[in-house]
């Protein structure tokens, strides 16, 4: 029986881990230059060609089709360049310093004029962020793991406990001690350890007001749930931390976003994942997540037809894109959309505040997950 | 000698002073009616010809120039209306029952198709948000004070202990113990009590991405600095907590944006207000803070030339016309503009990166803030 590892112990190792695959991929490449051959990488292949939903795991995932890049091939070469200096930066500068950066700081340290000629290493920031996912693929590893920050965004609030840290620095923190503003949700939730968890479920909101509501009136007091907002569309910190609440703490999760194409996108991107980022479904997806509304029919139920929207023509043809992809072909969702389609109309979630301002935590929400009213 | 009020009696208090406030404004009409008199409310113009430069103050600020708003005229009959809307689910809403609400909760509340009649109240929410404004200006208060929230957006660490309230639930919140998330900025910090302040100066950073640089370096901690991001332009919340810090706390405040005529701006409106809320100078605008960089000098300074970015046509425009703005007045400020014209090239914070990862923390921030290098 061995000891368990501190959570200082596992974030170290995967650091040496994934400074190891890169030191594995320099030398495979040193043999080759050694043995005469022209280098190269092999690199899963992200276009659409190679993207897949996978029906039993609920996710959108690469498939197995793999490109090999080479040093000498003249449309090869500059990629190849790139891949190497984000390797050099990521296991150089970050993993061995215990740091972090950004694509943008990437980008400022490894932008140079080579040598004794008018060519830059990178001209713009989209090479070296091309250049990272090929890293990220290749090494079969997610951006967090280079120690690579993306934009943070989202709030929480509930009765849980978590240790976060900065470097040797531990903080404690009670999300239910947040006061108005809530706990904000970092760029790399890795480190992140869950201690006491007082809550039944977690309920993610596409809308600050709706945190700001919820929190006014105390529902995840109330109801025993962690509440979160994602501000928008999910940052990657917000969709990894929900997936290691369901998947780590078993917590059923569900999603409330305005019933509306872009309300839709934003649930599947966190439940599915997204095409644009198929290699990171593993780890970004949340296949537990359900949609708990604002849903068609509950336009109906709960009269709300009077403050719905006119559909515009881009929500249409968004609609009748998503009725074809392949995650949406649940029939709750086919009749979902097709409600839509026919009646060409949409709602936010506000619409709920003509009601009565409090009447999505009193009734709406507690009406909902009752009687289990969810979209798969 | 009178005990010192709590934060809770005076947050019932100023409820009730807005809602008398209100309550007087409806008397006044209720008199003319019975008179026989057209009623009517006066308005703070808010045009440009009543926006003026407060040089003493450091502030954009409103006129005195007034509009008189009648119920019986055709031109003013549909905003009368409206405002009266705002001004009664203010009161009978949300101040009665010490609740907040966003401007879209209160569209959807009182969007209604007037009886026997195919005329609505309110048909789209910029009608509705026109008359909150009008609502705030002709009772000389601010949104916030309506009960009314904004999209809230910016993060805070740092040695500051406060208390936030959540209607009766009061949490003691140690700004130091936030790990790499922080503290998510509320939209209405009114009630935010300022407890333990163990710092001696307030950072303000334009870009999350530094706040998470700042942070992972410990820089907050050592140097006894109070660190926040705005995540962009600053939001109410944002631009109010700012304000309090360095009125009630005596804080000296600096600002850290590109160097470009967006982070001029952003800049900008925090110090001196804006001219489209200049009515919300005097509680949002913070005329101690001052421009710790990325400045045109510094880019020479810190020998950052390289990593500049070409100025584009719109950057060139803007700064043409901020050099004319009252409040770019100052010789520095004039110097700095000239010296973009001139050159015709901006620079990003995160150029900083281009030196290396924790130059920022390490150089940059500590030799501008010895050297007291800031423009006004």
């Amino acid at each position: 029986m061995t000891a368990k590892r501190t959570t200082e112990e596992k974030m170290t190792a995967g650091r040496q881990q994934v400074a190891d695959s890169i030191e594995k991929l320099g030398n495979k490449l040193v043999g080759q230059i050694e043995a005469k051959d022209n280098p190269s990488i092999e690199i899963p292949i992200r276009g659409s060609s190679n993207v897949f939903y996978d029906e039993k795991g609920k996710k959108i995932v690469l498939g197995d089709k793999v490109a090999h890049r080479y040093l000498f091939n003249v449309s090869h070469a500059r990629r190849f360049m790139q891949t190497m200096l984000v390797a050099s930066y990521v296991k150089k500068d970050l993993l061995a310093n215990n740091l972090t950066a950004t694509l943008r700081d990437l980008y400022y340290a490894k932008k140079r004029t080579i040598a004794n000629t008018k060519e830059n290493t990178i001209e713009e920031q989209k090479e070296s962020d091309m250049a990272i996912v090929d890293l990220e693929v290749s090494l079969d590893t997610f951006r967090e793991r280079l120690h690579l920050r993306a934009e943070p965004k989202g709030r929480m609030a509930g009765d849980v406990v978590v240790n976060d840290r900065v470097k040797d620095k531990v903080d404690t923190i009670d999300l239910s001690r947040m006061g108005s503003g809530g706990w904000a949700v970092p760029s790399i939730v890795e480190q992140i350890e869950f201690k006491d968890v007082g809550v039944e479920y977690v309920l993610v909101a596409e809308k600050n007001a709706i945190f700001d509501r919820l929190n006014e009136d105390g529902y995840w007091k109330k109801n025993k749930c962690l509440l979160m907002t994602t501000a928008g569309q999910a940052a990657r910190g917000a969709r990894r931390l929900l997936q290691r609440l369901t998947e780590e703490l078993k917590l059923p999760a569900y999603a409330l976003t305005d019933s509306d194409p872009y309300g839709w996108y934003i649930y599947s991107t966190m439940k599915y994942g997204s095409m644009a980022l198929a290699h990171e479904s593993d780890r970004l997806g949340c296949p537990q997540l359900k949609f708990l509304g604002l849903s068609m029919s509950d336009i109906e139920h709960y009269d709300l037809r009077s403050v719905t929207i006119k559909a515009k023509e881009v929500d249409i043809k968004r609609a009748q894109e998503m009725k074809e992809y392949d995650w949406f072909k649940a029939k709750e969702w086919q009749s979902e959309i097709n409600k839509f389609l026919d009646k060409k109309i949409k709602a936010e979630i506000q619409a709920l505040s003509s009601k009565s301002l409090q009447y999505i935590s009193s009734t709406y929400l507690p009406d909902k997950i009752n009687s289990k009213d969810f979209l798969p």
